[in-house]
């Protein structure tokens, strides 16, 4: 099937009677062919007032303009409901930076959804603080930079990942299993851009070895969870999670190698929500629709 | 917090541009709050021209007319749309007509989430081929119908069921176990109204003995199938499905023991959401607005 | 098929060469059929010395004597071997008091399996701090008794709990969701029988409210476990766990719902694996033989 | 933590009073130090006579002789059992040769696994029946080659594969979604040498295009199942399966992307079970000690 060119719109605004009715009525009167539509109105469990989030896939080829004039338009509308909101165009590909330390299971598989367009993105580079995926990075055709991270050099290595990104205009940051903690400043300058992947399932086991947490506390599932990065060390708000069962004749070493399982297909699963824009962030939790 | 009365609005119709428009457009302009909706595009995978399916559910107090009146001043668009639709009141109990042979698990279960008002709905009664459960259902103060079904009386048996039902106003027939094969001209009769729970995962296992056919061949995984009953066995549209891991160790008794514990909670699955409206069926499938 | 009477011998030692040589070297000299063995040691992944686990069931009509001689016979043996150790006859129920508040899902659950018979076991009676069930179980034939806790009498109370129990000659306490904490005295004294369901996946969200805490932090799954008590709340060896999907658009009350069906699945597996003395503790954790 | 060398002990043997104390008697007489050890009785549900499995891992330095050694002096004993058996050395790496078509997801899977040494294995080759992979298969150092099959040449082509197998000496033959269904005698030619990854969870949806089948039919969860390759197309032992729920949103191309998730970790688990041992055949059904 030809896959279909798509403008995909989304955001959410303090909930009130009638804005599927207002927003779908926008693109109906443009002839605009909704393809897929999702709606959630949370009346936040009593603790805050409620907030409506929405996303709708509209064909490109029904719609009678394009990108800027839909924005242009449809503005005043959104701003009459206070709506934070966001469109963009399936025929304009992503642009990734996957960062990465030692460990190759999420860089290979990311590489293996990017070659067979599972992923249709742009992965702009590869950066790790090891030089031992250069040559497998390199042979798929994609750049790679060796930025080295030592007790010694933080502030000069943040600053040229800082560089990179920028320079290569990258939407997306990866951290793929990335084993540094970003400095807070690096993580406030791109928020909703920056993807960890965790290996528990949060909020258990924050911080270092968590498979070890887990072995000495002795739990019968493991997980995995991808969440967006905040300036808070695994606090931001969890896009996907997942949990493999293991049992006591699993040792830690049995755990990392389960996990990394998880760890693959979370981040991937959690990595497409973002590049499609299914995730609206709001109150450091995800509204993630299917 | 208290429960809202709400009315649901769901139905399908074949695909075009503007339906959610021109649908929640009528209940804006009536003021009504959407407390939750619903939509899906179903284009076929090629194979059949589009369909469009819905669900809403709208705050019956922010509306200023009752579900009569709706009913009315709907017809005519949902006329022009060409759609199957209903609506139902929040307010108004399903009636529900439970049947049960020997096993107890799906019972008891049935009975634990209407004690709690999980499900709040009413049991008109629960019919059995066994009287085993006469003294446990009517302890709850349902009354107990003893039908006995043998190769002799079986269409003086069913004609009898049939009765019963009707003489309740029952709207659900739910097949908790229920060991016998209906004839298919009961099951025609009440198409989308009667739900089975079957012990296997379907399509694998259909008919009798599941678990000893998948003790035979092997499988690593045992499940459970809720799906509507219709005239040929085992082959109506599927609600919902679940699955247990087992291994070599498990006898089919084993077996039978874990799947019961699927088999109640994918019963109870499944018939939530059809006591909710969350289930539309087309083309043999369903569409499942969770 | 008939059940055959067995006995279930299960223990722990420091490792060493030839455990099981001389473990099965003892019992094949009887002549016993063993019908299912299972082994362990743990190598404390290099922070102690190792330590083996084993669980045999043997068929009784294969042995030449019965449960005392066997004690006595193997005695030495164990001794030998510094052997914590237990041995057990299928054909003597285990004596189990069911703790509850006002829940009725676990309740409901323990009563079903009991009534099936798929738990083999004499529920000596319920305990609970509301009278709610007490027509419930009482209909099943169960004594019941209402023992109130308030802040003014709960040193009353407990000893109450602790006289019903020490009377009945309980072997096993099961807190099905009994929302009160009991004393650590009370913990103490009956290390290995209490079992507790919580209603969380352990160690995230422990203590009181954890699907408001879950809700708060925007987790992706809900989870329960099953755990020993201990004097430190929720920090007991862990026997089972399990967890469920949930996501944006499930409010508090639709994770409590979700969640009860987590909890007496969790419950009931956890609780058959210690009646079957499947369940070895040491250090806080539990080797399982499945 | 250094990895220890070990023996790894498996069969399967007419089931008896006293297996157990005879095997391990024969390794404690030697001193021998058992890592892990399982064992299971299996009494054919009635429908045969009882046969018993076992498996254990020996410390190689605890035993004071080699392999060839232990064969000769255990041969005896098992012979008097009516023991099936092997034993492998942890050290002698396994020769695998991975066959593919054009999808690459387990082939990368693989790549990574080994790279990264989970996988202890020696890939001797890989072999398709196109293209596609040779530069990256070449890249890693392992040979490659190109057997195409069309329907004018397949004696010949598969006469080739033959010959390539037993050139490299390869002790396992892994179908990594290799498209083409290869002829009876070459299955019957390498009796549990051969695995694959079939795309559904067997017995639902044999032969071709499974994720076609599953949308036709509407399940609520799709499938993957490692087997044994024998004669009869997707009918031989099941070594491993798992499942990942969809919806009705999901398109035929949305199950193939989630099913890749699932066959490659499937895949992945059932070829470690296999090469550790772990996986004992009997009557057309696995016994897998985890």
């Amino acid at each position: 099937m030809p896959v279909r060119r798509f403008y995909t719109l989304s955001g959410s605004c303090p909930d009130q009677v009638g804005i599927i009715a207002r927003v779908s009525g926008f693109i109906a009167q443009h002839r605009g062919w909704i393809l897929e539509s999702s709606y959630h109105a949370d009346d936040g469990n009593g603790d805050r007032d409620g907030r409506y989030f929405m996303r709708m896939e509209v064909r490109a080829d029904s719609l009678p303009f394009h990108l800027a004039e839909f924005r242009e338009r449809f503005r005043p509308l959104a701003d009459e409901l206070s709506m934070t909101w966001k469109i963009s165009d399936s025929a304009v590909k992503r642009r990734v930076v996957i960062m990465v330390s030692k460990q190759e299971h999420c860089l290979y598989d990311l590489l293996s959804r990017w070659q067979s367009k599972e992923l249709d993105i742009e992965i702009c580079c590869v950066i790790s603080n090891h030089d031992s995926f250069k040559a497998l990075v390199e042979w798929h055709g994609i750049p790679f930079h060796h930025v080295p991270v030592n007790p010694d050099n933080k502030p000069a290595a943040y600053a040229e990942i800082r560089r990179i990104y920028d320079e290569v205009k990258g939407d997306t940051m990866v951290l793929a299993r990335y084993m540094q903690i970003l400095p807070p400043d690096l993580c406030d300058r791109y928020p909703g851009q920056m993807i960890n992947i965790h290996h528990s399932f949060l909020p258990s086991f924050v911080g270092a070895r968590p498979y070890h947490q887990a072995y000495q506390r002795g739990v019968k599932l493991i997980g995995a969870t991808c969440h967006y990065v905040t300036s808070e060390l695994d606090q931001g708000p969890i896009i996907e999670q997942d949990v493999i069962r293991i049992d006591h004749s699993d040792s830690v070493e049995d755990m990392v190698r389960y996990g990394k399982d998880i760890e693959k297909a979370v981040l991937a699963r959690g990595l497409r929500y973002h590049l499609e824009d299914r995730v609206l962030v709001h109150a450091n939790k995800t509204v993630i629709f299917r």
